[in-house]
């Protein structure tokens, strides 16, 4: 095995990218600039070192607690509950969330082993607890498993004085009802919205 | 801009990686075990040092002349012309070709601005003529640009002896002729080859 060979093999795991992908990437790096390659090596190897856990939150972030979790312009009453630290990013990018967020790093699934004790819920329950939050909103995907997750917090904060809300699920904007699938169609007439003029 | 933004960055430079395969592959470094995000690191920044190019044929390889020039089970009178080093590994999959390579870097463009002069065509001359080659098979993708450096390849060589042969054009095995295209179609009908019993 050569250097490139081995480079292809293990560019190949990453997630998206197939054999063919890998040898491109690498054909790639081989041409490009040194100071290109030089900081991507850099910035791969120093990632692990940099980037943590946020201990509020449970958000990757450089420093601790999270710029997030930090910033005193936050509406701290609304806490978003998301499956990944990915869905902040995504979420954040349509500037339409001013509170927090709490991460559950992943969502639950008994048929890949993952219960309550595997996810971030003990500190759930004491964010809500303690900190003061009015209304819990379940950003988890709209899915079998993102939906039992979603219930599975209702329970949770029971208790609790927090309000818990989902997610709108239905039509994709710019889409069409024809392409719509029966599920998503039949969601988007379960949750319809009053028109006011 | 944060190290995983960066990197998020600098990932979705690279071909056939967009923006969000660039987060996914991040995210997913950011899980993965740390030695194999270490090893790819490595492998990245040790690439440019330890590939360098065939100064016979113009193919990456970690020893110069590369183990294929070297090889001395291979056929010293076949001579293989490809655009680039992804491509001798390519009909090298295929195991069906023993001779040797030539690698030009590239095809001629007019409109990229690539002549002959930016190519290894003075060593293609230079090997042809002082290494015994019998026939060079000219490997070029089936492109107007591939195709003209086929012809280039043939107006270069005539004054040697060596027979130049292009890589049959035609049907996908296994495709089918409803929709192949009007072009394939007419070269496979033009280099049709004898059926025999």
């Amino acid at each position: 095995m050569t250097t490139l060979d081995l480079l292809i093999g293990n560019l190949s795991r990453l997630p998206g990218v197939g054999r063919k992908s890998a040898s491109r990437i690498a054909y790639y790096l081989l041409k490009a600039d040194r100071s290109f390659v030089d900081t991507i090596a850099r910035e791969i190897a120093e990632l692990k070192d940099r980037i943590k856990v946020c201990s509020v939150c449970g958000n990757y972030t450089e420093e601790d607690p999270c710029s997030i979790c930090n910033d005193p312009r936050r509406d701290r009453t609304l806490l978003c509950v998301v499956e990944q630290s990915q869905d902040v990013a995504t979420i954040e990018s349509t500037n339409e969330f001013k509170g927090l967020y709490h991460v559950l790093m992943g969502v639950l699934s008994p048929i890949d082993g993952v219960g309550p004790e595997n996810l971030n819920f003990a500190r759930l329950l004491h964010r809500v607890r303690s900190e003061g939050i009015e209304e819990v909103i379940v950003a988890t995907n709209p899915t079998v498993e993102g939906d039992t997750t979603g219930l599975y917090v209702v329970r949770l904060l029971k208790d609790s004085s927090a309000k818990v809300s989902r997610l709108a699920s239905g039509l994709p904007v710019g889409g069409d009802l024809e392409y719509a699938d029966r599920l998503t169609l039949a969601r988007s007439l379960k949750g319809r919205t009053p028109l006011t003029q």
